[in-house]
């Protein structure tokens, strides 16, 4: 059943074919990075797979350079497993010398009519804050801000502000269609916005040109582009080309997208383990047999099952025990219900340990908010 | 010879029948302010024709409340007498008890190809702000900005970039094109930022809700109905509604337009006096006859002659006198050279002594850009 690949910022839908988006969309492939750099589960085991020039940021990893690691996160919805992908990478970027941004695109979620401003900011901190700190972000070495709000230091932010105005000469009407199809002034406005979050640590009242990585799932990509084009045109400043790198989309628990609207495609960082392994159990789109005996005789497919991609991405970090999981899974030896109940084991384990350190995280909130 | 009235941002042509405008475009006439207010010579003679919710301003003036003078400017080409009516105005509201915001509009202008954010910079002081300064605007209680770089207090940055940014939710695209025609995202931006040019005056790091009038010719009238529309529809803020008034076209030297790029329409107001004297000699219009023997005969046109127009409007304050020049050019007592004579002559005080106090300013022009 090979479904037609559809993969854009409103819409990802079909089997992807990741080394034809490689191809198709001039990135890298990633693999030689994960051989040469600090290890990382999601480098070593390719749900990092692609990259547009990485190499500069490769470099200043090995010879501890400046750089910086840049997202944005839409203050919406549950923190789940689909964010704890990009969470793994801001961290593992700190933690090798990254000066770590983070932009709360409150005003790109306004303008969707995903709030109001109040409730954007209280999930920012709730959802997203206390989970990246209790994932292991640190105040030291990052700048979380909010779009709207951008610094406590006048000249960084009219700077930040400036640029997001100027961008607007060099991009046009419809090279923004192009992109983003239906398009409205919410949208133009964010696109700016983006370029100037992406774009603004290296402006001069933020320490002047230096590499910058934006990890992004490959939907986010017409962003980047649109951002890189901007930077190609603006001859203002000295802009140091962005560098990007690509993650597969982490499958929803149904085998499906995880989506945000739906509850029982994710498991959420704040679901208590009974919750999780009530939807692990019941929801878990699973690759084994029909029944217990052709699974023992045929085997299943642990490539289509949800619990091994999750254990794969987030939970069984040992090569080797995943590599047995996997060929017992598929030889038949473990069946569906004990491979979910060795998820559900991981799971119950992280989330104790999470929500543990997530309500600790509290006293440190502060320090994170207050800047410059 | 009833030309088609035509009155948009881009383009002014025709006879303007300030009459219909008003009616067809829901302002009410100004006239009855006139009489009430501090005397000026705009609002006495009808220049200033016409308004929206200018009340609460009137009542400001009078019982020596907070209020706002809000304008903005696009820094490029000389500053000629058709900005010296807006000028005369801020002026006017600056000595009755307003604070003035003058905003640059150099994102606007860079984003309309107008020059270089360092050119433009340049103007704005140059030709703009000196020129300000000499005509009487003083350091006290006037915030002049800069788009790019709104303020040396963070706080206060911070929230009008925000206002910028939020207003993009509350106006469609369907509207922008309504008003503006041809879009691009420049334009896009254009808009947003004059909303919060006009706006965040009232904005709680501003010192709250106040009445803000912002004095305009009718083709800058789609902006402040594109904010207006912005300000109801916005509920974060509480925003007492802007009020506005509308000045007279100031008409150009050949009789058409006064344009920029057309430096034998305008007078400048950096122009030498000789310099002055000769454009008018040259290529004023002129509504007297063809021949002297005629003019006495017939008498002139005062309402299409240019020189009376321009006494009128700025140069002969005396209301009798403007009356006699009115009645002897009309019956033919005063001839077209004559009346050009008269204006040379005033229009020659006027710049030596305006040009004196125009160097005197450069000592305060670092009072008017340091903020806070």
């Amino acid at each position: 059943m090979a479904e037609k690949m559809v993969v854009t910022p409103w819409e990802v839908s079909g089997k992807i074919d990741y080394d034809q988006l490689i191809k198709g969309f001039g990135m890298k492939p990633f693999a030689r990075f994960a051989k040469i750099l600090p290890d990382n589960v999601l480098f070593r085991r390719g749900i990092v797979y692609g990259h547009r020039d990485f190499e500069r940021i490769a470099d200043a990893i090995k010879k501890k350079k400046e750089f910086v690691m840049m997202t944005g996160l839409m203050p919406t919805g549950k923190f789940h497993l689909g964010h704890k992908i990009l969470a793994d990478q801001i961290i593992y970027y700190q933690s090798h010398g990254a000066k770590v941004y983070v932009a709360v695109a409150d005003i790109e979620a306004y303008n969707t009519r995903l709030g109001s401003m109040k409730e954007l900011k209280k999930t920012a901190i709730e959802e997203y804050l206390l989970n990246y700190i209790a994932l292991g972000l640190k105040p030291k070495n990052c700048d979380f801000y909010f779009q709207s709000n951008r610094s406590s230091n006048a000249k960084k932010a009219n700077a930040y502000y400036k640029l997001a105005g100027m961008a607007a000469r060099h991009i046009t009407f419809n090279e923004m269609k192009a992109i983003y199809g239906a398009i409205n002034p919410g949208r133009i406005t964010s696109a700016l916005f983006q370029a100037s979050d992406m774009f603004h640590p290296e402006l001069p009242e933020f320490g002047g040109p230096k590499p910058v990585v934006v990890p992004v799932g490959f939907d986010q990509d017409p962003h980047l582009r649109l951002a890189r084009d901007i930077g190609n045109r603006i001859k203002e400043f000295k802009f140091i080309q962005l560098s990007s790198t690509y993650h597969k989309f982490v499958v929803g628990l149904k085998g499906g997208k995880m989506s945000s609207s739906d509850p029982t495609s994710f498991i959420a960082l704040t679901d208590s383990p009974e919750e999780a392994a009530k939807k692990i159990r019941k929801h878990a789109f699973s690759g084994g047999q029909e029944t217990v005996e052709m699974h023992r005789k045929k085997g299943g497919n642990p490539d289509i099952d949800v619990s091994y991609q999750w254990l794969y991405a987030f939970f069984e970090p040992n090569d080797k025990k995943i590599k047995n999981i996997h060929d017992d899974y598929k030889s038949g030896a473990l069946l569906t219900g004990e491979l979910k109940e060795y998820l559900i084991k991981k799971v119950t384990a992280f989330l104790k340990e999470h929500q543990k350190k997530r309500e600790k995280a509290r006293n440190m909130v502060d320090k994170f908010l207050v800047k410059d």
